[in-house]
């Protein structure tokens, strides 16, 4: 018996529909019988239409071969912070509830020029910038959080209820639900991609970014997206003879044994595999870099939750009320600090990354913790999205609790393919051997 | 005979409302009317529907007293490149004609709040991001530009028109129609206020902006926008005793007769106003600013205009397409190195502006050319965009044709209401002695 199509990657899955043994339409039911069985139990979706997702795919069918786009009949999640002309967009907001705008982010015009199939709308956390959960539930336990802020995105493609969807990152909200739900997560160097669209949080932090079950499907959006370094990524990569450096960080006393022990793993796979792993601390100059990027955080959101805050303050969450209100009485001297630090920081580790093939960094604090309330933390990733720079999720660990756990690998800024063909090499070693195996 | 009310700056139009000395409806009609007489000449507007403004005008008037914001009834004229949730949003764009997504930008959320009455949308060249101009003349002498991109809200201030209009800037697209239209701009510290729902060009570089009449309604929108110094800024201040830079910058060569005369005679205006004026240089490791701005707005061109490109490549101006295909041909190392060095230039430069009461630097070229297939040059705006520091255009000068010439003052970042303090005073002698006056 051939695979339900639902469990194909977006890669398979193209060149099915390409072959022509599979249509939109197929590969579309599928994936909708695939969500209404778990969509009860795992509640990723805000919105989703079943009936708008076959039209549209019988119109893709009807497209003749040579007018196809490179995604033809690929299906993508949407985050609910990101504008789609057809289906709500909410925010995750009780002052947005039902709002639909007439209106494509950016992202959603490129996508659906390439032949796109947009399944729906995903949960977030308030304008993707609280940590209270929304009600969806990781497909792997489901007493424990996906993460967030893309939890929908994170735990539809987890869970098989999407190949691809498109999350956003500001602190931690692509790369810690891409390690809670066992799956790859791309957050692309900041601003490689247009954020059109993309309801704002922080215009130097927020990112758009991607979830897949593997590299090479994140290598496809990132065609798509035509991101481009300066120079080709090798085609040969081999981790054998590779270089890379693990980084715990100054963050690193917060790891929880789940990260503790895929690290030391990641590390011994890697060199087991003929890569050398140099142990490499941070500039100690820099260890503020996290408080830096919270200090920006804050004093971002003053602006950019103004127009909330005056419309219906008693709606808007009292973490995001407080920043309008400068609770924390961050001066303008100190918020201009901050971001001039973290400026002048990124060329020197650019500099640091690129001394080696990949950078090794944990992804989060430990596997999912219990319960729906907080999407937990995003201690290891505010840096690194500061920093502007890639940083990949790569799942194949397990946590205490036989949870995914996931590592990152970073690299400096625009250098996005070649990050991506590292992961391609990495990932099968680690998926393999790692220890960690989707029961989905 | 009283002031026909479309000749009021919004200072004193809300007075008059407040005083219930003038409705709203009445105010409306008063502009409307002007409106009518002079945009078969002027043609400032994108889009405006009286019905529809009069309409708002009497749930304006229907507001008791107390339930009143602190814009109630102040008119205010928007660039069509901020989304408006009543109204079309087309960008100047053939690809967006006809289009209104249902959504209103941050900006517009923050001005309904505070009770302002949204006249309609104004022309804007090609995704505020070209100087091919739109069917807009320059009102004190329709053979010439109005400057852009932000060419109808420039005018209709100019015009009396409308009292306030919202600009934006990611060259010197809110300073230079300040300069051309005879009225006072502001460019606001970079990302002070909202730009959510206004196009993207660069996020780094963006910036939405005010056209008025006067400096008390520029100060009007810093306190509904809720911009923030560290330190309030000192009600007495005087221009007597206080001290000023004048920075040519390394654009001067560049300078036309009429900003040659501009800057010399404000400088003798504040000398004998008894204030310090030092000429200071720009520090020459820094002379290459204006080529990092154009570095940086081409690469950020790439990913933003990407969209549209894929969309309806054959309807985007060759230029923005340019950004697109990247036919500059800039690195990656080139784009970061331009971003880099405007980073680490910032702190610098707050420092060396924040051993002056204000800084004056020239706002244009010159007076505004003839014709309307170009806005201009921004020759002399994009490094002060790139800084992120606030800047104010000062009308009062003129150019050897009659036409008007600003000059602006600049300040570190986030010295907004400082800046505007001085602004003040000093708009009062050049208004007074600079030696133009608008015939209108």
């Amino acid at each position: 018996m051939s695979t339900e199509p639902y469990r194909l990657s977006a890669t398979q899955a193209s060149a099915k529909i390409r072959a022509g043994d599979l249509t939109v339409e197929e590969y579309a039911r599928s994936l909708l019988s695939r969500i209404e069985q778990r969509d009860p139990v795992v509640k990723a979706w805000e919105y989703i239409n079943p009936d708008q997702v076959i039209a549209r795919a019988r119109e893709l069918d009807a497209i003749p071969p040579e007018k196809r786009g490179p995604l033809h009949g690929v299906a993508v999640a949407v985050k609910d912070v990101i504008y789609t002309k057809d289906m709500p967009t909410q925010h995750g907001s009780p002052i947005y509830a039902g709002d639909a705008p007439k209106v494509d982010a950016g992202s959603i015009i490129v996508l659906r020029q390439a032949g796109a199939l947009i399944l729906g709308k995903t949960t977030t956390t308030e304008f993707a910038a609280t940590v209270r959960g929304p009600k969806t539930v990781n497909p792997h336990d489901t007493s424990r959080t996906p993460g967030g802020s893309s939890s929908g995105s994170g735990a539809a493609v987890g869970d098989f209820q999407a190949p691809i969807a498109l999350g956003t990152q500001t602190g931690g909200s692509t790369i810690r639900p891409g390690s809670f739900n066992g799956i790859y997560a791309l957050k692309p160097t900041w601003n490689s991609i247009s954020r059109e669209g993309q309801k704002i949080y922080s215009l130097i932090l927020d990112t758009l970014g991607f979830f897949a079950r593997s590299v090479e499907d994140l290598q496809l959006m990132a065609d798509v997206f035509d991101l481009q370094d300066d120079e080709a990524p090798k085609p040969d990569f081999s981790v054998k003879g590779a270089k890379f450096a693990l980084i715990k960080t100054m963050v690193w006393p917060q790891a929880g044994p789940g990260t503790q022990s895929a690290i030391a793993k990641a590390t011994e796979l890697l060199r087991k595999h003929g890569a050398e792993v140099d142990e490499v601390d941070f500039a100690p100059d820099l260890r503020d870099l996290p408080a830096w990027h919270g200090t920006v955080l804050h004093s971002d959101g003053r602006p950019s939750f103004l127009p909330d805050y005056r419309a219906a303050k008693d709606q808007l969450d009292e973490f995001l009320a407080s920043h309008v209100d400068n609770t924390n009485k961050i001066s303008r001297a100190a918020q201009l600090e901050a971001f001039d630090n973290i400026a002048m920081a990124r060329p020197r580790v650019d500099k640091m990354l690129g001394e080696y093939d990949a950078v090794l960094v944990p992804s989060v604090v430990d596997e999912a913790p219990v319960g729906t309330a907080s999407t937990g933390s995003a201690a290891f990733n505010g840096l690194w999205t500061a920093l502007h720079v890639p940083v990949v999720n790569i799942p194949g660990f397990k946590g205490p609790n036989g949870m995914p756990v996931g590592v990152s690998l970073v690299a400096p800024r625009y250098h996005d393919r070649h990050l991506l063909t590292v992961s391609k090499a990495v990932g099968e070693i680690f998926e393999a051997e790692g220890g960690w195996k989707s029961a989905l």
